[in-house]
């Protein structure tokens, strides 16, 4: 169960409108690594969470703070769509910048949303939720969830550097410090559960029932060795079971695949019908 | 440019067909996490590769050899199909196992792919390209790609697990070597980058422009303190900038948001219209 | 800003596992209609609400509920999992209850979310924004919201027939009672806003400027009249601005459309080409 | 079966072109709410029509003049287009208006259709069938199609405001009629059948096996009570089985919930693997 | 301009229900080869249609016929679902034909659309615009419709295969009739366009703007020659220009590409930050 | 199994940036008719074929080229990028051209790939694998192929006309080329099936099932018969079974529909409810 507080978690008001950046900032809204994936991908993993209870609190905190990301970005798109014009075409003629905001600005703010924030990224496809995953394995899952906030930091920190408004500034420059406390806690999560488990996810599988050598080998798939020079091809595994092996000319392990005739009833074949195969009725 | 070798890299070919197996085996290779998603994300980071070419070929190798692995999977779906039943309605009234077939099986394989691969997940759903990310950030795409080896050996050693299949059993026990391997690594990779950057992604925004006490503090949004026990609320912060804080009742920075009236041209005011904002010609 | 409370709104325990159903169930969590439809639209339409606080604080408070009930129904359904078979081939020749279950389980629930529920419909297609709206516009958004209750009761009470079991219908019948609840609530929302500005929305375009005839004939695109004998067809126009007329035989207005030939950059035409428009460079 | 006649219902022709508006213009024609929408969405509900057969013929009716609607927008999309330059980049450079363009054009008006309409949004994002419903429940569908059309004249009514072309206005002067009309029609048709049924959609579940209660109660899950002002909690409910309720601190019906521990052959614990459940042969 | 007609084209009534079945006929309703897309392709080739008015009357003859096609098939399925049961659990403990039904049946029958046909495919995918393409050119765009209707004959016949049910069957032995005539009809509509143009879509692009070997060059990207065997790589080119050259083994015409290192402000680079680019104010 | 050689295909080197154009070249990238779609649905056709080995090496060879295109098109679109400004506001004001790339710009490009390309068409709508198929049916399946380099060609020709940059023309005048010779190939291969199996797809159908007269009847759905003028209307059919006939009034075959009342468990109907059909429990 939620409860909702009225305050925004931070600042969120531009000093002037932009309809343009409006329509960039919905990357990190509704985009693909944006903060309605967050929100969803830490709220399901904390519902569907069978293991210690710190873990089930600590996916739903964050997940909680992140519909509040969501809420300030919401609120900040809202204003910097104030200035929208309504007839665009005209006020091009005279000023560049209107010209560029006819171009730039994302239709929909100005005929769907009411100048609102839209639930999409910043070519209006629509968040959907096959960005987000909750797998059950504690490991793997906060691996997402390191590589979520990754991704994000990077689109923000470039978003920062594509406005010079102080009020925009502000903000980013809260959700920058969050994306960065947000990469340490999941680093320190998943030191918690290597240590007890190892670097491999997941860690009950049986490694006797895997193709040993297979385990050890980078496969050169090209003509040049350059993939050969870095940490990946030399030195111990991180697993600890042994040694990279660089495998210039990886050969083949299995044959040349030969696939059965198609059955007739699929109506595949080049051949000799024609033939129904349930016959049935007569027609 | 590339080469197609006509042997597969391992074999592929199951003891017997079973249609229902088929359609789950489809999860790993088109689905979320599936090798069509890791061919296309190693492909696009190593073709918009932008720093050292031991990088951009080394994303090459392992995306080469993804493709293969679609290969694989391809091959082994097509095997599994075989057995498809003609007149499935008939033939379910005398067994259960047909009539679980019948249940079980993609539909789609039996009437569009001709009892072939589909580039889909277990649903049906088709592969599409927001399941990858090639930002140009290396650790953050490594990061990504780490996290697409886990949750794929987390799908792979659950299907293991659904099949008594030995040749099944014989191309996923390869399968998972690799995904080992390329967890290995991923890992191996990540420690060369932040060795030299350190861990949060990207290491170029200059720290004192985040909003500096936001960078330690874990944030309890909740009613009770479970959340409190774990690594990511204690001890030092993994990049080395100080400690966790625990925030039990963390306050809003900011304030209620009050949005400006909505602009006239929107016809979205409760009001006093009619009107039209631009006058123009008579209608 | 938004806080978690651990407990659930209402209970939500099945009395046995049931993995056929959690599948169906997930219809009302993540389908068109589901619980994230109306979480996710309320939410939006609060945060970009333009109007008196009171509506905004109404539509956040109810958007705040459905978080909860997306909690809810997400733990009902992990439950429903508990009892999913691990080797799903061998079982099924024994049982058809269990021959039933293997054809009638998401496969993603055992491969994917590790016996979780997944921000998806019943039939594995993810939810996605487009399922919501946020107009700006109260009396078209209040009455997205009525349908999205309506259509979602529907589903919920077909839901409830197909169980017998005591607490999935407990919970069940909580939700009903809720989305009776949000019905009466819609209506009347929107009989507030149409005692100030009539039923269409929305009211600020002035009529004259439409083709009048054309806001009170029925037409009937049909041969054969039963469209006739209904309210739509007969007596005054809900808003009051005449009465229904049937119009049997439609006559176009329009005249037979005459498209320009296609330009030649288009390379779209029957013609004499070869050219290149733009020359520019020799090749 | 279906005929169509050459002439289009309305007039279709701008005063001159303008490529811009022609991507906007599509919001309405393939966009979730646009003409293709309600199009497919009357005529679904029409073949499903399991009730008297005036409700399906007035379906059929109205969903077949929506086709010609199509018509008519493809026809001015495609006019709208004539003007679209051929290189693009040399003439910007001349005139901010052709500098709008260049930004402001769908790029595939210009590669793939030819300068003729697309059947996707002012974003390119393609219809699809998910945008619509036909749930067999009259007045939920009702209520849907009176939603449809309120979202779709808001919008039509935006772009009337960013134009000013006489024989674009025209056409949406014919539009807008329609739509009013439409909207007029599903009140009628809705107040039909809650005379018959009552206003909670489906009227046939019965009330008592709802948790009683909460079918009152207006529930404040907000800290402040803003919301309490309005219609929606106070005075009778709309169905007239009671008055509303204002809950200011809602209490939770349920408790903290607690999954069980993950299956083993889902590899999600941390825990004491290796383990294979299903062991089967040796690999 | 459209009118119905209260016909249907042809018979579809099926002899007895079948829930199953009616999921799979969804393929060829709302599938990627079924009835709605050839029923949009038509219609927006037909509208967009810039050519002599016999193609547009032809296409938006088809067009027109599909809707019809789409009634049939909507008719059939919700005939076919009469018998889905209500209560699934219980009864499929008696019958493994139930059981197969439970699980082979689309539950968003029983949920969603009140057991009517869903605008979707076999496993519930929606149908989408991305299915279909009108571009202007006319050879192509017959080629797409050649295409459409051989993948949809395809699909029926199998479909055929797997149902006895007669009154099924009657009717896909006229969709079966018409999807053969509509093969006829585009090879022969194709055969008039390439009198006229030759066989290469578009025919007014300058030959010699091409590199001129590579349009003869079938080229081995494989290791072995099998494909040296067929009449494409064999005898003189469709096209009249020359005659198929078997590259055994083809060498690149490019280089090893590199790119620039990334720009500072996108914040990708390995290196010595931290800075921001643009410097603006202090945060 | 694949290998990747480091050299493109072909040169991929732009003379000057031009993000503009670099959002347009996406489109033959990860179009629905882009290098993506015809690489995936070769490669998936020579996986699953099941027909002699020349046509899978064929397939295959193809797919195995078209991997390398979508490996120089990305190549292209990277360079293309690097002059994308930072600070694109304070620009714009300055120079119309500038302002142009602001509007015409993907924001995903600055933001997401860090200037790299995307899987994503000229609007940033993902790839998606409904875009191909591979069907088992090789006559339909080469159909596709030719359509799809029918369709590829004219969009690469259209794009040609809209830069004057030599260094782009230099490639797609070899892409042209390859579009030109792949769409000879296709003929071919159809020609051989053709002469095989004659021109409908699939042969095996026996043609005395289907509604003979149906299968030779052009039908005029509109009122006028311009359609009547066309060698779709006239003349032998092509597949030699007699000739085409005009019918310029189609009659119905079949009856109005009349479908049965809704069951009671699907809650639909206008009725004398309450009621559960599942009396199971008490609630």
């Amino acid at each position: 169960m939620f409860i909702h507080m009225k305050e925004l978690q931070f600042r969120a008001k531009p000093e002037k409108p932009d309809p343009v950046y409006a329509r960039k900032l919905q990357e990190v809204l509704g985009g693909q690594y944006g903060e309605m994936s967050v929100m969803m991908q830490y709220l399901f993993q904390g519902f569907n969470c069978r293991a210690d209870r710190k873990y089930r609190d600590m996916l739903l905190d964050i997940g909680t703070e992140e519909i509040g990301h969501v809420e300030m970005l919401s609120t900040m798109i809202a204003q910097l769509l104030d200035g929208a014009p309504a007839d665009q075409v005209d006020e091009a003629a005279k000023d560049p910048l209107i010209a560029a905001a006819l171009g730039g600005m994302n239709p929909q703010h100005a005929i769907v949303s009411g100048l609102g924030a839209t639930p999409t990224d910043s070519n209006g496809y629509p968040w959907n939720s096959k960005y987000i995953i909750a797998s059950g394995n504690l490991l793997a899952d906060f691996r997402a969830n390191l590589n979520a906030e990754s991704q994000g930091l990077v689109q923000v920190v470039r978003l920062y550097e594509q406005t010079t408004d102080p009020g925009v500034r502000d903000m980013l420059s809260f959700m920058i410090a969050r994306d960065i406390l947000h990469q340490n806690q999941w680093l320190a999560a998943i030191e918690e559960i290597e240590a007890m488990e190892g670097p491999i996810a997941p860690a009950s599988f049986p490694r006797e029932r895997s193709v040993e050598e297979a385990t050890r080998q980078f496969m050169n798939f090209s003509v040049g060795e350059e993939s050969r020079e870095g940490r990946w091809a030399n030195g111990p595994l991180p697993d600890g079971t042994g040694n990279f092996e660089y495998v210039a000319n990886p050969a083949a392990y299995g044959d040349v695949p030969v696939l059965n005739p198609p059955a007739k009833h699929q109506h595949s074949t080049l051949g000799t019908g024609p033939y129904v195969v349930n016959e049935g009725i007569g027609k």
